[in-house]
């Protein structure tokens, strides 16, 4: 308690000051993978566009995919006090859900590295998620971005991490 | 009818390769503005870690705000085919809500150009929405980033848009 | 003459300063437009591979078209004395070549600036060439990018540009 | 002042929450030009070992020029409030300086657009500077970049500005 | 026969959505080198003009080495599928052929990885080439960039590779 | 001394020619640190408002170190010869100084790998002292950058370089 009103004391006298990127230099490499989710929700007539192919921009899917892939690698330039890390495997795949009406997005990356890579997965998870609603956007423009979530994380000396899973 | 099955056969012969950046330069520049809306879903122990700047990487609030702005900058490097454009304003406000437990987030991103900043305000949010994670996630893993959502469009041929507010 | 040995003589003298990205703020923005065209050689084995869909690292043309669109606005970043601009469309085709075998690789980048974009059009035909070969490397690594050039040029004071064709 | 207690107030309340890219977007697109200045010190012995071309790493001025023009076009993914506009001119000038010993490095960048570009001037300067040291550090680690200012700034409605000159 | 029929058959299914960038964590990280090759054709007046230094933007062959060499850096972010990977050795040299007439350009690239640096070599001949074409494109439009091609690889599982010479 | 004159031809034959970028792959990863420092001097006035937090743009030291550790990552995308690392550590801090007035700027960056940083902790000092000018310059303009230097760099075979402290 008295930790916290001190931190609180010091956080006021230096605004913002305590940002740091923490050295990792200690750690040791080694495997580490995350797993990263998350969903877009849409209008019935949506889904079946793009379920059909029948969109403006072209292949919404795909370009979703390798837009997700592509911004993992660009995590460390987008989250401020993140790593930049070499990555050994990225991978995104966009599920379709009837029910939501939607897609379920899911990335998974892995890297052998000092850190863990749970903000590469997440980015992935985002930024295609945001690619899919840019190009479906001239059909629906209410479409929802949900639940973008940590699945799991593997390696490090921090332990693994499997969240929980909810009722939908 | 007809012309869906046109091009379900289309996309089925060439795979993706429709993908296009589209011809805006027939469109006038004009000032287009565009509001998004996220939030961020989490414990009351981390909530109330935050609020009293109790957190291991710093200023949580600040460090996610500024990524949200920066991030704007690179929508069209992230969206593969947004329209690389001018930005003459990126506002992102964060605001702690106690019953989530958890924080609003909302940008403003203005342009004058031929075409709309929807997916850089977006953007905004949900890089914000990440970057919030990144700076708590030694306190909590199993954050939820909700309801990324375009708020309201204005400016272009187009026309206005408003999302229809929605009961909580 | 006097000149170009006065200039011979100044870039001796200084090593490449004269480096300089020229002033166009003088020029007027209007619409110019640019075409540039290349090709990527390969044995019939990896053409027909392609062609079915049968490759490991995926959707070959569909990756390799949007990466020569994101391509394309990276060229400023890339060519050290092109202007930065707005773009206002990218289109990148890949089409078949039985007879090369191989590919047609077509980019087309049109803005309304105060200079031209063929630096653009042929940063979207490189990039998307060499995506082409890394998505099918695995099959053939002696696969020959060819014949990158500006196909023409539209807008601007200079004139318009038309490449003279050539017999294949 | 009390305007001062209030702002001082707000900032502890939010933490750095003000940071915020202005709204540019009400002024008129006009030609702005800014000039900004550096200067890089060195030992009489690496000063000359520039000047006749024998450092390990090549074409040190060639080398820096190329460098902070690059980075003038970074400028906006740098400094976290700068907007991003359209560049119409960079021009980077180093100058020997027998007596610092070292370099006077001058850089002018132009555009028509709704704010200045003192930054990306500073910026190409600081970068120039930079790369020189990189270039020649091996020769010497205490080389010391110095005097990073603003000349001038002409455009705009705020008005010209234009340093007083100091005596050396 | 059956397998390329499924193959195509999935590929329909998904819309290039086997796109993915492929896990190289299990591999070991070895020295890789990778040599690539291209050239640029233009006429005798223009050669001629660059080779005394009398072309407007600058030094012409300087300026193309920088740009291979910083944009072999940025390999991961313009081919989607690469790893990002520290590189320990860029190499770029541009050797003049007055028979062609115009230039060779050839590239270098060495890691110590887990996967290969092919892509960054050929991107690196590719850029500079591209540069090259924009520092003399105020002479001659009709430049032509021939024959990018991967001469070696050494290092990795996969073996060495070494194109067979081709007759000019 | 036939060296030198032998170099010195040389740079004049191939112009710039001699750019690259090392190679380290035979160097061994280690641990690295390098520091670096500089200031940013201004008027009392803006001094005060900066200390107060009266700023128009919002928390100045905060965004100022944020931009200094975003940009170390940067690094080898600015300077064209810097080897890209990843790095695990990056530390700023920036320092109030009432007799200069203005601000003392610190930068610490650490990796494990097979060259050092200098480079990243000098730029991080030059884009957080760009970013404090550009936060403060609505006040003034006449803010300078001075004594950009490295403190000291250990690791690697080329030994310890600590500076040598001056009076003030």
């Amino acid at each position: 308690m008295q930790e916290t009103s001190q931190n609180q004391q010091l956080s006021h006298l230096n605004e913002s000051g305590e940002a740091q990127m923490v050295d990792v230099s200690g750690k040791q490499p080694t495997r580490r993978q995350a797993v990263a989710a998350g969903k877009i929700k849409m209008s019935s007539a949506t889904f079946a566009a793009i379920e059909v192919g029948n969109t403006p921009k072209g292949d919404v899917l795909g370009t979703a995919k390798l837009a997700g892939i592509m911004a993992a690698k660009q995590t460390a330039n987008l989250i401020p006090l993140c790593h930049p890390l070499p990555l050994h495997q990225i991978e995104v795949q966009i599920i379709p859900d009837q029910e939501l009406p939607g897609y379920q997005i899911l990335a998974t990356v892995t890297t052998k590295a000092e850190t863990g890579v749970e903000m590469e997965a997440l980015t992935a998870v985002s930024v295609a998620a945001l690619t899919l609603y840019d190009m479906a956007k001239a059909l629906e423009k209410g479409m929802v971005i949900e639940s973008i979530s940590l699945v799991s994380k593997t390696g490090g000396k921090s332990g693994d991490y499997l969240a929980i899973p909810k009722p939908r």
